[in-house]
């Protein structure tokens, strides 16, 4: 029985119960407050981060033939000046092939334990403040949200990935006896044997605003699973990534295994290296974050791989009425500014009734509900340390001219322009608060598809069948990851419950009072695979069960007889 | 609780069991003795059979335009004289999607519970004799070979994989409680329910051999999570297909469900209409058997559907040496004769030591081996009626040909020809004993492929390692469903294992006493999906997780505060 397997066991075993019953759970530290760290580890975890700024990140890697990184702090608009390895390909891949057959051919237990001691490495409050860091000044959140969001709350997707494979690995018994009659002859009696052989190299892309959060668990189903992985990160996000693969390899070098079964392959955006990943002969399975155009692309032309993608889409509420009109807007105002919408979860499309709606404060008109909403989103952020906290930074420049274009586009209404508020401590942070916009329900062209960034629309429908026909209409063409419906009508509920449900969408029901971008790990199942947000799950067990593969050997159970 | 469920609960409950622990055991019968159904049951499937001769087979379809049908008896050389529903694809298509509507908002337990009724019922003997008859006159099987393999032993892969789609969807709780405190706010509490939704239609294409085998599993998968199915029949083997698809559809209307989620499509070799099911927009699923090159391409070309198949590979044989000499030839001739060695379980190409090798009777040489599989082949089907029971017929008269091009081909020296031998009760059979060659190891151009039918080679090689190298680089160039090595080398045996564990092979070691192609249903993960002759297993998680996806709905566990 390997150590760190049962050093971990109660973490395992509580997760695969979450995973099973499905409560709120979570095995990591969410809040980076000194009440819980004391003063000293958030300090340190500062000046870890700053210790890394202006030189070559130190991680050995294979293949190495230079340096490269083009990191610029969203925060402070100045290059981080750090520098990781560049690769040579195929050395990187002979590397991982080279990692795979001792890790494979360990026991199950021996495996998941390593994956359980990474995983809680990454979560000791030594990696998670350094973590934080890293995420703010790459992907541009503020600090808070990068140490939970990007920190316990992406460790913990890992961990249910984790739960996931280990529940497939073990639903494969390691040995059988068989025994039946074939006609007149003797009984037969054979001993069968069963091993589990990994798919092959997995590549895995992580993406700009959120490398933890799906990274984690591809990186773990994969590994756990017996595959070598090469993680691909976002030229913009790179530290992050270059973080925990260092931590990785470190857990695997301390505990005899090869470091190179997890490695990293850095690129820049004028000479990406994504294609010569995906495309390689080792390439078994991919696992893609980011644009739906490239995840779609990737689920059409790599036949030779099993893919995962997670990508974007329209999401959507619906509001019929509401029983708490200032709660409802509070929720979606949250959403449109959170982490400046660029969550994988932010609203987009605000669909309401052209003639208002019905709620526990009167009736609302269109005008009203638009004008509630934009007082939500302003009161969010009128304190600016509050909205720096809320909103975080844009993590690429082109959203200003996403920005633009929209605020000027023909058949808009602006209910709220976008502006920089003015970050509390960096003076050259790249902010923008939320751009609202009123369109029609017939300017498609307008709403139909994302618009990455704080960016969104209230629509203006016919009624509330029509907004619910038009959301879902949406789903189907260009997918959605987070779908809301806010009414008092137990059947106007049920019929957008099985609106979206067919489009193949989850929905949240009134929700108020929480972050309703929230996705929780071990109970949400984050992106159904059935419209173009992404055809994977986290987690489920398709995400984990095609990862290996059943390979046995039968002979008979008495002395050999060959 | 579904009745049906109830009924058969005991069966599912002991097939799960089955596949946790791989043990040998059948839900269904697998002798045709009439010591079992007695004397007059027999000869009602029997008539049953006569009487669908010659005429159409009854059998509402939605899309009906015509009637096609041209399947030839290998046994008596005539046209079977039937015809089925030739279907407008469109149609048949818009009457899948129709149905799957109440089927996929079924409970989990109705719809297994239906499923299990369909195995209930195709396991009578009713079913059985006819199916058998049926499966005789087109796959050209022998009768007690239809009867047991296309059978019971076929039902219990549907079975099992029946199992397997129940044990993955009850992975998924109906709902969950979930609470937690965001910052400051009050604690949110959410209750959350969870929608099994199914990826949509599935198409089955079942092969000309054994249709039901890798039928079943398919089709049971596909429909206990939510799919309706539409089959595609080899037009050589039909019958069988139309018997166990009416079937189906009758257990579905009894029960009030829409019959159409099971649809036949049946064509003519000239005029095949495969692709266009492949193609068709609605087509989510696609499970395939039938020859490699087919089967790859469908792999490569079917982006927007799930593929899962089953086509063929270079079995072989490794001889190293024997502790049973006369055991190990006979349990190897078996192979090349049993079903006319049109089994994707059939051993072709037999790896010998130049040398020969040492025995529990002596050293054999080269030649001695030769001698001894030619002599036990011999032995197997000196009498007629053994020869019967054991090879059938050809299902293809294109093996004729293979046969005459193989036996006269460069590099050859034959063995043992082949030849008719005389069916003791059906005068024109299409029957055709082994072919047996000698080959070099360096012959790779005459061994080195799929040659369907009953043609295998022994093959000369430098010594057993060679054997061993050979044999698993053919593994990984062409495929290998089933693998044998016969060794009284423990160390030998190990190195076999890895290497073919390595190439992505299962393994037999040391068979003898028993039909060394049979498959267990339960026990035998059946095709590994590492190498080039399938994809999919019968059957493993792997087999059924992806054919539904899940979504979600949540909302506050108070009375509802929109």
């Amino acid at each position: 029985m390997s150590t760190l397997f049962e050093r971990h066991r109660a973490v395992l075993d509580k997760a695969i119960d979450a995973c099973k019953q499905r409560y709120s759970w979570t095995a990591y530290p969410e809040s980076p407050s000194s009440k819980i760290h004391g003063k000293e580890i958030p300090v340190q975890g500062k000046a870890a981060f700053d210790g890394l700024l202006g030189k070559p990140f130190t991680m050995d890697m294979p293949g190495t033939i230079g340096q490269v990184g083009e990191e610029i702090s969203p925060f402070t608009e100045t290059p981080l000046g750090i520098t990781y390895p560049q690769v040579d390909v195929d050395t990187l891949f002979e590397a991982a092939r080279a990692a795979q057959q001792e890790w494979s051919a360990l026991e199950v237990d021996e495996r998941v334990g390593v994956c359980l001691e990474i995983l809680d490495r990454l979560g000791k409050p030594e990696s998670l403040f350094v973590n934080a860091h890293a995420t703010v000044h790459t992907a541009g959140q503020s600090f808070i949200m990068a140490f939970a969001g990007c920190g316990a709350n992406a460790l913990d997707r890992g961990l249910e990935a984790l739960a996931y494979a280990y529940k497939a690995m073990k639903d494969v018994p390691e040995t059988a006896s068989w025994q039946r009659r074939f006609g007149a002859a003797p009984e037969t009696r054979l001993d069968k044997r069963y091993r589990l052989i990994p798919r092959g190299t997995s590549v895995v892309i992580t993406c700009a605003t959120f490398p933890q959060w799906n990274g984690y668990p591809a990186i773990l189903a994969s590994l756990a699973t017996g595959n070598p992985v090469v993680v691909k990160p976002h030229p913009k996000t790179t530290l992050p990534v270059a973080l925990f693969v260092r931590t990785m390899r470190e857990v695997l070098a301390e505990n005899g295994h090869d470091p190179n079964l997890v490695t990293m392959a850095a690129d820049t955006r004028d000479e990406p290296v994504t294609i010569s990943l995906l495309h390689h002969p080792d390439t078994a399975i991919i696992d893609f974050t980011g644009g739906p155009q490239f995840g779609q692309w990737i689920e059409k032309n790599c036949p030779n791989a099993l893919v995962y993608t997670e990508t974007a889409g329209c999401n959507s509420v619906v509001i019929e009425s509401s029983g708490n009109f200032e709660g409802m807007c509070d929720a979606i105002a949250h959403s449109l500014c959170q982490a400046s919408a660029q969550m994988c979860t932010s609203v987009q499309n605000i669909f309401v009734p052209r003639d208002g709606i019905e709620t526990d404060v009167g009736h609302k008109s269109f005008d009203d509900v638009c004008d509630e909403l934009v007082a939500a989103v302003d009161r969010l952020i009128a304190n600016p340390k509050q909205a720096a906290y809320l909103c975080g930074t844009l993590v690429d420049e082109n959203i200003f001219s996403t920005i633009e274009s929209m605020r000027t586009a023909a058949g808009v209404s602006v209910l709220r322009d976008s502006g920089p508020y003015q970050h509390p401590e960096f003076e050259k942070a790249r902010t923008a608060t939320p751009l609202m916009l009123k369109v029609d329900a017939g300017d498609m062209a307008l709403y139909g598809k994302e618009h990455f960034g704080p960016i969104s629309f209230v629509i203006a429908c016919d009624d509330a069948e029509h907004a619910l026909q038009r959301a879902t209409e949406d789903v189907r063409e260009h997918g959605a990851i987070t779908s809301h419906v806010y009414s008092t009508d137990e059947r106007f509920l049920e019929r957008a419950e099985n609106g979206y449900h067919r489009a193949g969408a989850s929905l949240a029901c009134n929700l108020t009072g929480m972050p309703i971008n929230f996705a929780a790990a071990y109970s949400d199942f984050h992106v159904t695979g059935l419209n173009p947000a992404g055809n994977a799950c986290l987690s489920d067990l398709a995400f984990v069960t095609n990862r290996f593969r059943i390979v046995q050997t039968k002979f008979p159970a008495v002395a050999s007889a060959g």
